[in-house]
């Protein structure tokens, strides 16, 4: 378990990629280094440039560098962290962010002689804007672009992500027994969502950001979509994949239930995808290559149109993609969810557990039981 | 009534900045321009370098590069676009969105001859690695940044938008209906949030961004807040600020209601606020500056920590900002919404509506009626 931390790992690129300084605006990257987390559910805020940037020097110094308009929260012990707030909402004179933004941001280069740096930057989220800036004020910085390094080194998670990690996985927990209690002919697909969600949201005490197939009868076949006015019928089947956010860490889950009594080749299709999903479970432990685990899933239930699980962190997908081409070995303390599903004509089903590897297999971090027909 | 549209006003921009084309990657532009609208209620797809970008050519060819793992909406009439999808999600093989999406573009743009072009750009919203890309494959081409030009050109609306926004409204109507009709003591703020969404989100027939302040008691005072596990109790007032985005265009609204009586001085305060929120909305009509419109709400209730208004489109806060520096004059088919507030140390009134700037005045989107005393 002596695994080295995030900041050990992100050491180690820097090392390997010769910059001096790192320049993260990805909102998950900067979630998992800094603690910050901005709820994205009403998009991007027209008072901002970037709702966060990060600016890091291994072992010495890390500013965030974020809006003011929005609620720093409070953060994890162990961030050691200046926060440097821009001017971004206000209604005395003009909206100026982005020019706040670039003062603050060349006020840190500044003033730690980063000027000539050698700078790992995320070209995929950098706003054109920053990056002219720099340089036209830096004109001896150097950028190289570290997106897929930081993609591998979060692939596995420190005890604190692991913990925020279970706190989402009991939201799905939350979530997926809300739906058997809540499930039943004559509510629309919206209805149940929103009774599912309201009992997530106490439980965490704010709005979260919940993504969520949520179909009913036929609507299954396709394995999902989001929830509409449809009315649940008497035997339709409802899969319902609810995947929570709370602070920035996700969480992962889905079953399929039957309102009234299932008919023999759908229970047999639940029945065998359950298996897939524990034949997987079982498999996995340390060195096991992902595509090994996709592939035992396939191999018991045939092909199914989607990635047989992924990782999960600040992103609800994340490495280790559980899929036909990735050889990457797990190692403990990767997040995977496995989803195996099976398709029909008529309905689908699809099951899935989030699970933590470690030294000798995996823990369920998902609680609930996969539950097929409601008690009613 | 015979404005310039949006297509025409972009050809005038394209004139006056001497570009060939544009490329746009601001999701708000995007819809405005190519009626394409992507949910961001879960944030930033790990699947896509963006959601779309629009390329323009005004009078001779638009595309719409998207990804493919999105739903393509169908079109407004009068759109006349190429969509190219980029292969976004897949789990055969390994993830390479950001190349797929480069590529698609280099097609568009060696087919069109804008190789050489002068191409008006988003820096705020373009990525770095879609620009070092085309300085690479297009040495000749050049950048200007339009961000300010398209938001001015933004600010009024035509007929296929207010059509729009009128939706919207609606929606905002069936939210402060909902909210009139579940308002009561022992009731969380979450909960009351669900049903409020719910009877919006059942309206729309899908999921919707909402974003809200929904606070009660003592909780008013400062203007607002997430709905919280916070019970309502008798006596307290709830400031109910309900904000819903249908297909990428904004409603706007706020009502302030108490649960049960409300003491003399909460009247007065009521009264006062929406005396300020009429004298505005008389005010209304062309030629009038934004910021005397600003100017009158605060004369009437003295100044409030926030903009006395703004307007509403594909963002939910654009131009023309009512605030005490905007010299802006309306002009007919701007969409504005108005919103004075009071604050004390105990509680908290804002109201507000959404209206249209006609030719001769302005015509009230939201249609319900601020209501401060419920009847039950």
């Amino acid at each position: 378990m002596n695994q080295p931390s995030r900041f050990e790992r992100l050491a180690l690129i820097q090392k390997e990629t010769q910059v001096d300084a790192f320049l993260f605006t990805t909102p998950s990257t900067v979630k998992w280094l800094s603690n910050y987390f901005y709820n994205f559910e009403t998009g991007p805020s027209p008072f901002q440039l970037l709702p966060a940037a990060l600016i890091v020097q291994p072992g010495r110094t890390m500013y965030l560098l974020a809006a003011d308009n929005e609620t720093i929260p409070a953060f994890a012990p162990g961030f050691e962290m200046t926060i440097v707030p821009y001017a971004s909402y206000v209604y005395e004179k003009p909206l100026d962010f982005t020019q706040q933004f670039l003062d603050k941001l060349y006020g840190i280069i500044s003033r730690h002689n980063i000027k000539k740096a050698h700078l790992g930057i995320e070209s995929g989220s950098l706003p054109l804007a920053v990056f002219q800036f720099l340089t036209r004020q830096f004109p001896q910085m150097k950028f190289t672009d570290v997106t897929r390094e930081i993609a591998f080194i979060k692939a596995f998670k420190d005890r604190d992500e692991i913990d925020c990690i279970r706190a989402a996985s009991h939201l799905c927990d939350i979530g997926q027994t809300a739906l058997l209690k809540h499930a039943q002919e004559g509510l629309t697909e919206l209805g149940l969502f929103s009774l599912i969600r309201l009992e997530m949201e106490s439980s965490a005490g704010t709005r979260i950001p919940v993504m969520a197939d949520l179909v009913s009868g036929t609507r299954t076949a396709t394995g999902g979509g989001i929830p509409t006015n449809k009315v649940i019928q008497p035997g339709d089947l409802i899969l319902s994949d609810i995947t929570p956010c709370l602070n920035g860490y996700w969480g992962d889950s889905c079953n399929t239930v039957v309102v009234g009594t299932a008919n023999s080749s759908q229970r047999e299709a639940f029945k065998r995808v359950n298996e897939a999903l524990h034949i997987a479970i079982q498999a996995i432990r340390p060195g096991v290559k992902a595509m090994e685990i996709d592939s035992l899933m396939r191999k018991h239930i045939g092909n199914f149109p989607h990635h047989g699980g992924h990782g999960v962190g600040t992103q609800y997908h994340e490495e280790p993609r559980i899929v036909p081409c990735n050889a990457m070995e797990l190692v403990p303390n990767m997040v995977i969810a496995l989803e195996p599903g099976m398709y029909n004509p008529d309905f689908g089903i699809r099951l899935e557990h989030l699970v933590l590897v470690t030294e000798t297999g995996c823990e369920i971090l998902t609680k609930f039981q996969h539950c097929f027909e409601l008690i009613s």
